[in-house]
Order: structure tokens, then sequence, then C-alpha cells
């Protein structure tokens, strides 16, 4: 499918696509890009690239893979646009969309295809060590096309993603922002918030939590680079739907302190029944 | 251990602490109460008690554990009282420990034994279909000792509760609401109040839910019944719970709002610290 494919960052994400693309035999080689010499070289012990080079040397690379966290994305685009070679293709896999497109839409060169991903395939581990052969298997991955994007690369990109496994979804970036503010940075927000005060909190009868709280919590382990970035570059969904949730909040506390007994339990009714039917899918 | 054990309330609780005590031989017989009958039903054809009778033959019990909702804790505390014969003790297994205790104290007889108990054991799951065996292996049992509660019967039921697998922890009940309103109740209504908030909204994109909503919100499934009393009950510690939670979430907004990112990522980090020392006990 490819000659050469640059991974830049081989976190999780682009370690195991990195091992995805060498095991499907999607190119000759891959190529780890990262400033930490130590993931580089794990990659390498692991056979989850070829070798790695110095980003001087990207043009060599006739499909890139930018999977660094969000706030570097965009310099890393401009600076990939500049030294490309004519036809290459050049995907993000950042988990924001929308914000991205709009900082680095000026700098997209009409003979390098920019194809904006997002491969909904996150676990709360994070770094080389994590990759995984069967990450991306049935995942969703939605591509977000801009005004002028090049339709033969975008063709190959789908391509690409389906031979790792995933399911294709086209959406517009913005409205790609606003969702995953609501389905997957609060959730975030949520869990870090809660964890956060129990730990202030600090009372060693703590102690006493369930299972319910562990899984609830799961994901307040994931890489806080990662998230805060994520939080900031989608600020303005981001803000909305923390409001939305503490309107929320607050309207069920209302109910437990007028003691609305019909109120508070249709309401939690209604939870566990959307709960029932997400699962059902 | 005990001649009749009666179980009132022959839900995920009642009906696994019923097996347990079957296969555990601490009773020659396990005779269920309720007042859907078909529960008794299936927990007769199911093997979880021996048999089942109606609430004027208590007092042929000389071991009755309460686990009906929290809501309906109290009468049937106070009425079992009044049948149970002298010598016999009584528990219930509520979540909720302070609050039942302070309603039924002047109701307590000196020669009826009660001992306030919660077993940290629930899962999602509610009703006999649930019961299952190793359901409080290893879990924590926190007792909460009032004055001039039976010391020999407190004794006994720590004996009992220990031969179900369980760990023995003694608590002051008003000091356990408070605790458990910020570890357990707390995360209940955060779940339900995400899954309805994402239900509300009801746009079909949100279809991309990804694994990490789905585990958050695990518990948003669990017995609306159940949860609404409980925050009634508890209502005091539950509300002050949700105002300090949404002093966290408003913390982190403003953080976002002012993009200062070092603060967002300091206090992302504090949390998943936190919980990766939760997940080491």
């Amino acid at each position: 499918m490819f000659d050469n494919v640059g991974i830049i960052g081989v976190g999780l994400i682009g370690s195991s696509m990195a091992l995805e693309i060498r095991n499907n035999n999607l190119a000759k080689s891959v190529i780890g890009f990262d400033n930490d010499q130590k993931s580089l070289d794990t990659a390498l012990k692991h056979g989850v690239i070829d070798g790695y080079g110095s980003l001087d040397e990207l043009s060599i690379c006739d499909f890139v893979v930018v999977a660094t966290p969000v706030s570097s994305i965009c310099d890393i685009l401009k600076m990939a646009f500049n030294k490309l070679k004519k036809g290459s293709i050049i995907i993000d896999v950042g988990s924001v969309k929308g914000a991205i497109v709009k900082q680095i839409k000026e700098d997209i060169k009409q003979d390098i295809y920019y194809v904006p991903v997002h491969p909904i395939a996150g676990i709360e581990k994070f770094g080389v060590e994590a990759a995984r052969k069967g990450l991306f298997n049935n995942a969703y991955c939605i591509i977000t096309p801009f005004d002028g994007i090049n339709e033969f690369a975008q063709k190959k990109v789908e391509n690409f993603v389906k031979a790792l496994g995933m399911r294709v979804e086209i959406m517009d970036a913005d409205e790609h922002d606003w969702v995953f503010a609501y389905i997957s940075h609060l959730p975030h927000i949520i869990a870090y918030n809660l964890v956060g005060l129990i730990e202030e909190k600090n009372n060693e009868k703590f102690r006493f939590i369930g299972g319910g709280f562990r899984d609830f919590t799961r994901i307040a382990a994931s890489s806080e680079k990662m998230w805060s970035d994520i939080f900031l570059l989608n600020k303005k969904s981001v803000m909305e739907s923390i409001d939305e949730f503490i309107g929320h909040m607050n309207r069920l506390k209302e109910m437990i302190q007028k003691e609305d007994r019909e109120a508070v339990m249709h309401y939690l009714k209604r939870a566990r029944l959307f709960k029932e039917s997400i699962d059902e899918r």
C-alpha cells in the first residue's frame, strides 16, 4: 500500500498502528520519529518499527502518521508540509479535529495530501510499552474532510484504516469536537475531578472504596499531558459540556433536597434504560 | 451457628447471603420473606432458600437479615422487634447506617439484639437472579455499633460475616454515612447524571461512545429504587458531596478557561497518582 511509512510519536496509538502496518504488510518499511530516544529504542527492540530517523529525513516517507499529543500536532503538520515530497499523504490521529484543521488550514500544500483522522481506540495506558495488536479491531475511525481535501488521498486513507480493521465514519470537524467533548472529554474531566476530590479529602476511611469506584476512575489513570492538551484545544465545547453537566447535578440535587422520591426515581430510571440501550448496540 | 435464619428481601444481597449460609452450613434452615412471590419462587427453585413464609411467622427465626431497600428497613425492623422471640438477633444490611439507627433507636428492645451491618459487596445487577456465591469473599463488612448494643450479639454477627468470607471493620454510623456519600453515593449520582445528560441531548452522533464511557456508566445500570432511597436517606452528606464535587468541577473549568496548562496538568497528575495508589492497595 505504501513504501515508507513514518510514524511521528511512537506512543500507544503510533506504535500500535506501526505494529498493524507491519503485520498486515501495508508498507515496505515503518520508520519511527520521536524526541524520546528511549521510546525509539524500545519500539525498535520490540519490532514495532523497522528503524528510526530524525525529522530532517522525513521526506523519505510517502505516508506519515502524526501521533503526538494534540498540542504539538499543528506545528508538526506545518513542518511536515515543508519537508515532504510531492504526492505524499499525511494524517494526524488527534482526538481533537476542528481546532487542528482550523489552525493549519492556511499552511496546507496543494500537492501534499493531508487527511484528518480520529481512531476511537484509546485505552488508559500510554507509551510504546502499551502498544498492542488488535487495538483498532472493529473500532470506529472518524475522518473529518475539509473544503479542498484531495479525494483520492482521502479514499486511500479510508482504505488504510479499513485495512487496520476499523470502520470508517465521515463527520464535520467542528461537530466531531462538540460530540467528543460530551462523550469522551467530559467523562475524563469528571473522573479526574472525583478522584481529585477524594484525594484532597485525604480521609483514611476512604480505603473502603468499592469495585464501582475503581472502575469509574479507571480513566483517571490516563496521561495528564494528553488530556490537558485535549481540554485546552477543545476549550469551547469542553466548557459547554461542563456547564451542562453541572446543571444536571444541580437539578438532581434539588430533587434530593425536596425529597421528591418520584422525580429522583424517574430520573435515575431514564438513565438506566439509556445505559442498557447503549450496551445492546 | 443458627437454627432458622430469616432473610427479609431476597434480592441480590439477601439471596447471595442465603446461598452462603446454606453452603457453609451456618444454619439448619434458611427461610425467605418477600412481598414479591415471584422472587420467592425463583429463590426456592434455585436452592437459595429452604422455604418461605409470611412475616407473621418471623418468630420461628433466631437470626434475621433485613435486606430490603433502605427506605423500608426502619419499618421492617420496628415490626420485627415486636414479633421476634427473646434472644433473637436481627441485622440490616443497608448501605446507609446513621439515618437508620437514629430512626429506630427508640424501638430497640433490650432482649432482641439488633446489629447494624453494611457489607461492601454490591454489583450493578439486582434481584434474586443476580445472586452468586463468592459475592462477599474478601469484601469489607462494616459494623456500626450504637450505645447500648449487646456486645455478645455483635461478636456473634462479626463471626457470622467472617464465616461468609468478609473482613470486619467497626465504624461510627454517622461517619459511615459521610464516608459512603463520597466514595459510593456521589459516584452513582455522577454516573446517573452523565448518562442522563447524554440521553437528553439525544444526538445520534453520540453512538461513537467508546469503552471508557461504557465502563464509567456501568454503575448507572444499578437499581433506581435502591439508589433513590439511599440518596434521600443520606440526604445531608450526599448534598454536601455534590456541592464539593461541583466546586472541583468549577475549579478545573476555570483553569481551562484561563488556558493554564501547568495548573491543569498538575491537577490531573495528582488525580492519576492517587488513582494508581488506590490500585496498588
